[in-house]
């Protein structure tokens, strides 16, 4: 896992600059003829962490077998190399356009309620949408970690990338509750590289979510 | 009424360390043997000013005789010591429970439109959840005073607090409008210690208002 | 077009007071008997750029001959001077009432994606509600350039004023995505003023869109 930057903080409008080129479009289909006829086509985000890899949620993609990562112009096939469809963790693979990871991500541990966050990711088509908000809370539910945001997200943000004020990748924006305002859920980052979950890290959470 | 508190402002993470132990779940039902049983059990928040007592909404404990405070797993019985049901303020004092009373408490007539705002509360069953927005002015209904906010509220919101950047509690979260975006209103915090109302605020209230 | 101002940025206390005096609530109705009844009346917002004319959209005045403009108690009878109702921008002359225009306008190619900003109008009737948010996206749809941002509007919104930190005016809020959040747009305030739009912008418009 890439080591979180620290040093000062930046603006909106740098870490925007810096940390957008990570976080892709996904456009995904039943099969290859659907996705040139562009009819059920169904769209997500995706986040760089190398060159060739990218975290998703694994319901953008479920059932459909033409994948393809856009930014900026630029597109690729995208391979599914890892899956937890339980825990909504999907990696992607891009076979040959070279994808701009993340600078850094932040271990679940260290995120504390009140930290600024940014989402970043695609809703209803808006490519490159940016929003703000806190870490509103930290839970768990059936042994996965979610960082809580009142940053905005909307259909089509799944996928996307929430990130500190230092451009470090805190979660993988996946759900919200419906009917509710900015009850925004992300996936800790920290998970999809195996879930190691020492045992005081563990009851600290039971805490917090108080379940 | 505690005076409020001055001096630096605090970070949203420092904020929420000091404050949030302030906020309560309140569990409420018919009766005991509904509360036991886990069915149509209400939920909402309450926001404690002294060691026995707390601030929180009528619409929250109306018709349910069972109720309940909660926080960090520790829990009371509270009585209804205080109701105006008109303006769904009522006051529910522990029995046994020491509570973790506010530091301080804004007057209305202070609060400005603009200042950074804090609501901590129990929407959705998300304990301890924390947002932030702004004053977005000033309002006077039917004799209630009441901050409007864009810090998100949402169900399970209800009788939680909205604070200031030094942790003052301002008022308390009581309602939205529906269908619309980030309009959120708190009772006067002021305004659970009767109503005073000195005709120069009064007539600056109306102007704002503008109804 | 009115220069942007520069210098330190404002409080968002100081931003309303020296701002909201600028956007003005619009009623319209049918005929003058309709707005007398206060029957079918239609409210929406407009933003004051010189001390006779005030920015808004068509779609609140459309089909509604008896336009009033208010403001603090003082009211006067609009008259659309200019409309181009494809794109929804219409201006509105007042006939007797001095306006208070704004101070400053910001061209649309200065905005930077991250920039904070503030919206200010008359969602359900609440008149000079303040939001915050920031530039979510720069986009351009069939030849109309936005102003994505997260600062909320509601219905009623409409016509009001996005501005930037120092109080210069982004745009007209006019429009936001249903079952989403904080998806929300403002007509570049610039393109009030014909659209010269040089052919270097509008390709840098293009790549942000990526439609």
């Amino acid at each position: 896992m890439p080591a979180p930057k620290g040093g000062p903080t930046m603006t909106a409008v740098n870490l925007f600059k810096q940390v957008s080129p990570s976080v892709y479009l996904i456009v995904a289909a039943k099969s290859e003829a659907a996705l040139q006829s562009g009819k059920s086509v169904y769209e997500g985000s995706a986040v760089a962490i190398t060159p060739t890899l990218a975290l998703t949620n694994c319901h953008i993609i479920k059932g459909r077998r033409a994948v393809v990562l856009v930014q900026n112009k630029k597109m690729d096939a995208g391979i599914v190399v890892a899956s937890d469809p339980r825990s909504d963790r999907c990696v992607i693979a891009s076979q040959r356009m070279k994808l701009h990871p993340v600078s850094g991500v932040r271990p679940y541990s260290d995120v504390a309620v009140g930290e600024k966050t940014y989402s970043i990711g695609n809703p209803s088509g808006l490519v490159g949408t940016l929003g703000e908000g806190i870490v509103s809370g930290l839970r768990e539910q059936r042994g996965v970690r979610y960082v809580q945001t009142s940053a905005p997200i909307s259909p089509g943000s799944s996928g996307g990338g929430l990130f500190d004020e230092h451009g470090n990748l805190l979660g993988i924006t996946t759900f919200k509750i419906d009917d509710a305002e900015s009850l925004n859920f992300a996936i800790a980052a920290e998970d999809y590289w195996g879930k190691p979950k020492p045992k005081k890290h563990r009851s600290r959470a039971k805490t917090d979510d108080e379940k």
